[in-house]
């Protein structure tokens, strides 16, 4: 394939951090000269540019897993990229690949690490969604941490989101009672009719707490042996009382908090949650550990070869929702962390967005 | 021995549920008649009485890993005493026992699961103390959960108590650097200049968990990677964020929260601390598993044999703080939520209490 290389290309970099919700004004786009790539490295244009609620962790300063992003840098991303031209043996112009490019139009890359994609085995789109990143994520947590036992009951919530859809789905294919939870009816009854859960809750729909762990209670006669921790608040203080001896909480976010600040900030929660909370991690013996995604690629080729099986199967669903434009990337974002989203988030930012390969 | 049997014993009942901290009004001591053992029962004079932190749990309605102690019951508790008749031929008058009797100065045994105590071994009363269900909490709680490495660096709140005494001891043994939280500097000197600590901190010397948490950084200079979880509240709060990857955190118990109540009450902790607790156990990938001494009995004998050796050969040193008379208990019992023992807190329950035995 050969593009002519535009003279220049378009990011969003961080203008300031954010206190609390990101406002669009914490975000500004730059239009660059394209860069040109060096010995062994090549320019890769962006197709799929992923939007993950990690991200938010990343704009504030403190300590994390991972680095900050600076003032007036980029913000970074996974994305799915083609390459549009190389000094680097190992790609060729017209190679599609999997690479943290970061929310831009075009970036170079060194090549190291990077997934050569086959579009051929699956749409380009599910290397940064249900066969990428929160595939993976949702595949260790609940098998690894999670320990899933046939005819056991599952929460989970976020539950039509990248993860959480993935996490009842493998779970269902396990023989697991599944209950999500998510925000508004539509949502609820995708979870059910589309994804195949036993139920889903709108936690929209309980004013508080109490009121959606009775509604949990009720779908989960036998309680609950696994929590898939990827929400926080009042998820997570509906289910955590009724989780059963012996029950796993694999922890992969709170996305409900994020927003609250590394250092306090509302978090919208009682004053007395906390001892509630560890009294029954000590009642009821349960195990809880964070993971980091990172420390389990390892997994990568076990994960890959199932789930792309089951998707070829059509034994897995899963949803995205797009953004045009890389200029739509903010508010997009702003929407994802609120639940605005619907499904996988992704912003589509090459033109001519290869939607079909 | 034989011992005239008297016509009455003492017992004291729960007379009503606290609400918060226990009253003295909580209680009843009962003079009823002394019951005569039946068909391979024995009647047991109780010595020893233990009081421990779980028994504020026992007091309350709420779900927990034992039922509750009912209305114009005996008080539960664990006790050493003395057979003063015998139907059970595998038991003698005059074998010192390790038995849940209860708040009672005599009780009736079927001698099931009932240990025969040698008192040519250590003394009677650490049967319920450094060799008895504290220092297996501690044991296992350290080793199983633990996981120590010689390096690292252990914080355990409750120093000086049953419990923290051991695991700090236990860990000082195994090459750990061990940093205690006590209550008073006469405590902390204690730890320090007889337990063999690195360090304590008197959290009364602090205002918040805030203050707590620096000094305690200062004590950690490579962070914390065991966090002995037994008092809950402020250290809780001070130790989470300094715990590092990979930091373990068994919980065996929460003291400082058990007046909160099961359904709230005031636990005197800051609204936003959840969130900052969960942020932490993602990003450090931490485990934190509640655990119950009684799924762990199996380890008992080689506790007591490994333990045993060490208070034999003057490496592990234990303190006890003595109340006078069954009648005594409730009061010692509200100090010893409260944080008023020193060291573990026993009721000498006969008048002619086996002390050098």
């Amino acid at each position: 394939m050969t593009t002519d290389i535009p003279q220049t290309m378009q990011r969003i970099v961080l203008a300031a951090r954010p206190l609390g919700s990101p406002k669009p004004s914490d975000f500004r786009l730059e239009t660059v000269p394209m860069p040109v790539p060096g010995e062994g490295e090549m320019l890769v244009c962006t197709i799929w540019l992923s939007l993950d609620p990690y991200m938010r962790g990343r704009m504030d300063e403190s300590k994390s897993y991972a680095a900050a992003v600076e003032i007036g840098a980029p913000m970074e991303g996974g994305c799915v990229g083609e390459v549009i031209a190389s000094n680097n043996p190992k790609f060729q112009v017209g190679d599609f690949i999997d690479e943290r490019l970061g929310w831009q139009s075009h970036a170079i890359s060194n090549g190291q690490g990077v997934r050569k994609l086959d579009p051929s085995l699956a749409p380009l789109s599910t290397a940064v969604g249900v066969l990428g990143m929160p595939g993976i994520t949702a595949y260790v947590g609940l098998n690894t941490h999670g320990q899933p036992k046939e005819g056991e009951t599952l929460v989970v919530g976020a539950a039509t989101g990248a993860v959480g859809s993935l996490v009842g789905q493998l779970a269902k294919a396990q023989g697991l009672r599944v209950v999500g939870v998510a925000g508004g009816a539509k949502k609820c009854a995708y979870a059910i009719d589309e994804l195949g859960f036993d139920a889903c809750l709108d936690h929209r729909a309980y004013d508080d707490a109490s009121a959606l762990r009775k509604a949990m209670a009720a779908e989960c006669p036998k309680g609950v042996d696994i929590y898939f921790e990827n929400v926080g608040g009042k998820t997570m203080e509906a289910v955590i009382p009724l989780i059963n001896v012996f029950g796993r909480i694999p922890v992969c976010g709170m996305i409900s908090w994020y927003n609250a600040g590394a250092l306090g900030g509302s978090a919208g929660e009682g004053p007395n949650i906390m001892p509630k909370i560890w009294r029954t991690i000590l009642v009821n013996r349960l195990s809880i550990r964070g993971f980091i995604i990172t420390d389990h690629y390892d997994q990568f080729p076990t994960f890959a070869r199932e789930v792309s099986s089951l998707i070829r199967d059509g034994k897995i669903a899963y949803r995205e929702s797009i953004s045009e434009g890389l200029e739509s990337a903010p508010e997009a974002f702003i929407k994802l962390l609120e639940g605005g989203n619907f499904g996988k988030q992704l912003v589509a930012v090459s033109p001519d967005s290869t939607r079909d390969i």
